[in-house]
């Protein structure tokens, strides 16, 4: 048992998200991915006057979504790119939304594919997934590379230990390009993928929760079904992420393998058809609209995965 | 030929460092990774006051190093998780730092290994690399990671086209943990890395400069030399960024086969070994022992290229 900053007892990531899962009938995390010229039209406005400007309306509009989808879902995943793009005005955004989620009782997936040696992937989780002077860490976990190997992993893993940090590693990603390197074969005939998720099973041994999982997970994305049975074989404690649903093409049904571990041993993202679903309904407020798409896909995610 | 905010000509990355080199004499770039335990005494004191106060810190720290070496160096390289590690404010603090450097006529190279799929990756770019409101971009260029393949390349490939920026793509890192994945034998008896560092070549091919070297570059280890010989002739236009020289063991001998292909053709990157050099001279000013092991880095380097 780990401590946080008050000298309360902190749960593993992972019997957090369990919790959750179970009180919530809900394994979808909503993506918070916000483009200014996506937003909805007065925020669009407000968003002209500069960096400053265009942080606020971000902040705003981030607030909105964590409002409406609160109910449903048991985490937002904020994509740091979005907010680094404001610059250090973008990046105060992503403190505050952060905070106001987990005010929500939200945990809070930092999107931001980090890797480094060491020293440098300390800092990180210091950024990330530390307490800093009494406060909350920024997130509850952080999606990380795994190009560098185990030494770039470890001081992640020192947060989970410490702090009841969670990670996602990455393993097969939605997009089209990852064939490119992910799925080149091994000399022993495995993919590249299926070797890093070796690995991170591994990685995760000695983070297995009360529940059987590990505070170690892994994204995997939903836009390729065939992966997602073995990723589960080769990862059994694994907590899978599976970005890809909605707006990348995949269906809830898709991914009914990966929960084959237990109702909380995967999680559904999806971001852009969430968060921007007002724009197939103009005439509706883009609050009520997120929350009803939100509703409908934790809805469809927990009757196909079969709990 | 592109332009700038402003709409004067932009010269390709590849073509701005090999002015600089040549007109400096020098091959070396200094790393700025801030951690506040290891600032000198009476900026560690002036830190303790909460984030904004270690921001501050921070801030002049880099700027002293900036001073002190920017007659021997090309570029500096800001590792964007120190500053993270302070938050918004700490994020604020690479900008400044960024903008004083580029103000003492230095490229800066963030060190950020950003990956991410496409929609994602142009909001990176935006974040690094491009021009905003008239102001110039945060960087020159951006480390980034392969793991995702050619989809999530592209949005930094076009601010290399557009805006003239650079690009250091992860290839051979120079941790130990690196050989878990990276050195991983492919089905025809490649290295990973080697699959990845013909993906890079082919990546950089239509942004080769003038010099005949392209804007796309690529991350290779100095600690691991039996592996730059390899890595420059798999991308033989590719500008070789070296870390681990110094601190991390490798010496300037060692690294004399990625220049092969000219002068600007690799870049040495020192970080500890010389923005902490006065932690083995206390008597002395840490600005003073910087610049001076920074001098004589790059006169060793030189040499060692053998130009």
């Amino acid at each position: 048992m780990t401590s946080d900053a008050a000298g309360a007892p902190t749960t593993p990531f992972a019997d957090r998200l369990a919790d959750l899962v179970e009180r919530k009938r809900s394994q979808l995390v909503v993506g918070l991915d916000p483009v200014i010229d996506l937003l909805p039209v007065e925020l669009r406005g407000e968003a002209q006057g500069g960096r400053v400007a265009a942080a606020s309306a971000v902040e705003r509009f981030c607030k909105g979504i964590v409002d409406a989808v609160a109910p449903y879902v048991v985490a937002v995943k904020p994509q740091a790119a979005f907010f680094e793009a404001l610059g250090s005005d973008g990046w105060r955004a992503l403190e505050t939304v952060s905070a106001y989620a987990r005010e929500a009782g939200l945990l809070v997936i930092a999107d931001g594919k980090r890797c480094d040696i060491g020293s440098t992937a300390r800092a990180y989780a210091t950024a990330f997934l530390e307490p800093r002077s009494g406060d909350p860490p920024l997130a509850d976990a952080l999606t990380v590379s795994p190009y560098l190997g185990r030494d770039s992993i470890d001081p992640f893993l020192a947060a989970c230990r410490r702090d009841g940090a969670g990670l996602f590693l990455l393993v097969r990603t939605s997009n089209a390009g990852a064939a490119e390197l992910q799925d080149a074969t091994l000399s022993d005939g495995r993919p590249v993928w299926r070797h890093v998720a070796e690995l991170v099973d591994t990685w995760g041994e000695d983070l297995v929760g009360a529940r059987g999982l590990s505070s170690v997970g892994a994204v995997v994305g939903a836009t390729v079904p065939r992966v997602i049975g073995d990723a589960r074989r080769a990862m059994p404690r694994a907590i899978i992420l599976l970005p890809g649903v909605g707006a990348q093409g995949a269906q809830p049904a898709d991914v009914a393998r990966a929960f084959t571990s237990g109702p909380s041993s995967a999680l559904v993202n999806a971001s852009r058809s969430v968060i921007y679903a007002y724009r197939d309904a103009p005439a509706e407020d883009w609050r009520a609209v997120a929350g009803a798409e939100a509703a409908r896909l934790a809805s469809a995610v927990w009757s196909a995965a079969g709990w």
